[in-house]
C-alpha cells in the first residue's frame, strides 16, 4: 500500500461495550481492518489507520501533513506518539483473550528525523516484549517507504479482566 | 478561560524562518498568544491553544471530545502526549535567546486518569528543570478544571543555534 | 545531616516475607529509618540511605565516589537510576496499606549535572503523582546541599495484593 | 562464557584524558575489554564487565547476587538500570571517531521478570537506532542464559567534540 485513504470522523466510532468484552483483542483489531467495527475518531482526525495485525505485532499507516505540523514546519512530536501509542498498545491488546483489556500506563517517544509532507506514507509497527498476567511492554518503530527509522518508543501496558 | 475557541486549521500556519532566527522563543510564543504570528497547524487538528507562556513555564488549554477518542472511548494517548510534548518543549523553548532553537529529541507520557467528554477544559502545563546550552528537560502535567492530575510527563530537547 | 555512615554488607539484609506482609509501606521504611530492619543489601554496596518517609515523600542520601565512577570519573547513570528508582517506589510503597505491595514496572532517569567526589551529600527525593488500585507514578529529583537539580525521573510501579 | 571474574575495586581506574581523545570509541572498549585500560570503578563495584564490542553493538556481562538485592530479595531496579546504561551509551560510544564523546541525557528501563542469584549470568546487550551529528539513541536488553527477556530499556545521549 503506497497510498491510503484516512477515515473519516462521520464514519468512526468506538467499540460496542459488549464487542470488546467478547472479542479477542486480535479479532476485534481485525474487525476494523475489515470494516466490521468503526475505526477509532482519532484515526480520523490524525488521519492514520492499522492496517495488520497479529498477535504481538500491529501496523498502522499514516502520511505526515500540513495538518499535522508544529510552528517549525515539521510533524508535532504528538503525531510520531499517537502513531506510536496506537502500535504498541495495540500489540499488547493483540496478545489477550477474550475478557482480557489493556490500557497505557505509560509511553516514551524518541524522535530521531523530522516528518513533513515530503516524507510520504509512514509505517508504524508494534511488537510486544513482554507481556504478563497484569502487565505488558512494546517497542515500536516509525519508518518510512525506505525503511529508514524516523521515530521509536517504548510502552509499558497495564492488563485487566473486564 | 472556562471555554476557548479552538484555532482553524486555515488561520494556523508555520513561523516564518526569518521570525524563527530573530525572536526570542518567548517572544514568539507570546506573539502566537496574540495572534501576531499563526498557531501551528496541529493545534488546529487537535483542538488546543497556548494560553500562557512565561520564561520556563508555558501552559496550553484543550478540551477532551469525540475527535480525540481511541477504540474505548476514552482520549487517545497521543492527545496527552501532544498536550504534553507541546508545553514542556514550549517551556524550553521559551528560555532561550534569538539565535537558539530547540527540538524535542524525546518524551515519555504517563496517563493516570481518562479524558472524556465530560472533562471539559484541561490545562497543560510545562515547566523547565534543567536548561544548559546543549540540553534542555522539562516536566508537564495535565490538569482539570478542578486541579485534578490526569497525565504527566517529561522531555529531553536539544538546543542549538540556528 | 551533612555526613553519613553509609550501611555496611554484613549489617544489610531483605525484609522477612511476614514483615512485609503484616506492615504498612510507611511502617516497614521507619522501620528500616530506625535500625528495626535491616537496610537492603544494595544500600550497602552503593552506599547510600534511607532518611526520611512520610506518606507519599521519601527521602534518600547518598555521596557519590570513586566506587561509583565510569571510564569518564564522573558518576556512573546507574548511581542516579539507583537512587531514584529507591526513593520514587518507596514513595509509592509509603502509601500503601497492609496487604500491598509494589514493584517498578519502569522508571526514567535524566541526568543534567555530573555528579563526582567533589559533589559532596547527595539527596534523592520522591513524591507520588498518582496512585490507584493497581498502578501508581511518581517523580524524583537528586539535589547536592546547595539544592541544585543533578538528576530526576519519574517511574510507574504496579500495586498488588500480597 | 558461564561465569565470569568481576573485577576488583583496585585494579579499577577512568580512562587518562589523552587516551579519551585519541582513540575512537570502539578502540577504548576494546582496550578496556583487552586489559590495555582499566575497567571502571562503578564495574567493580556492581561486578559487571564488558565482555564484546563492535560498532553500534556492546554486550556486558553480570551476575546478580545478594549484594543487588533491594529489600524484597529480588536485584534492585538500580543494577538492571546499570546494565542497560553501561551497554546502551557504549553502543552509541562505540559510534564515535577520535575526538568525539557522548554522555547519557536519559535512560528509560522496563524490569519485566525479577532477577536473584538464582538467575545465573546476565547479559545486557545495547545497540544503537540512531546517530547523528549532535544526538543518538540506544535500546537495550537484559537477558538470561536461556535467553529470556528480564528487562530492557532506551536512551538518548548527546554528542559533543572533546
Amino acid at each position: 500500500m503506497d497510498e491510503f485513504t484516512p477515515p473519516s470522523l462521520e464514519a468512526s466510532g468506538v467499540v460496542p461495550p459488549e464487542a470488546a468484552k467478547s472479542m479477542s483483542g486480535l479479532a476485534m483489531m481485525r474487525a476494523i481492518i475489515e470494516g466490521r467495527l468503526p475505526p477509532p475518531p482519532m484515526a480520523a482526525t490524525l488521519e492514520f489507520a492499522v492496517e495488520l495485525a497479529e498477535e504481538g505485532r500491529v501496523v498502522f499507516v499514516g502520511r505526515p501533513s500540513f495538518r499535522h505540523y508544529n510552528p517549525f514546519g515539521v510533524a508535532h512530536g504528538g503525531y510520531a506518539g499517537a502513531l506510536l501509542d496506537s502500535c504498541m498498545t495495540c500489540a499488547v491488546q493483540s496478545t489477550l483473550e477474550p475478557g482480557f483489556g489493556t490500557t497505557t500506563l505509560e509511553y516514551k517517544v524518541s524522535m530521531v528525523r523530522p516528518m513533513t509532507e515530503k516524507t510520504g506514507i509512514v509505517r508504524a509497527e508494534g511488537k510486544t516484549l513482554y507481556v504478563g498476567k497484569r502487565s505488558g511492554t512494546a517497542e515500536g518503530r516509525i519508518i518510512d517507504a525506505a525503511g529508514r527509522l524516523l521515530a521509536h518508543g517504548t510502552t509499558t501496558c497495564l492488563i485487566f479482566s473486564v
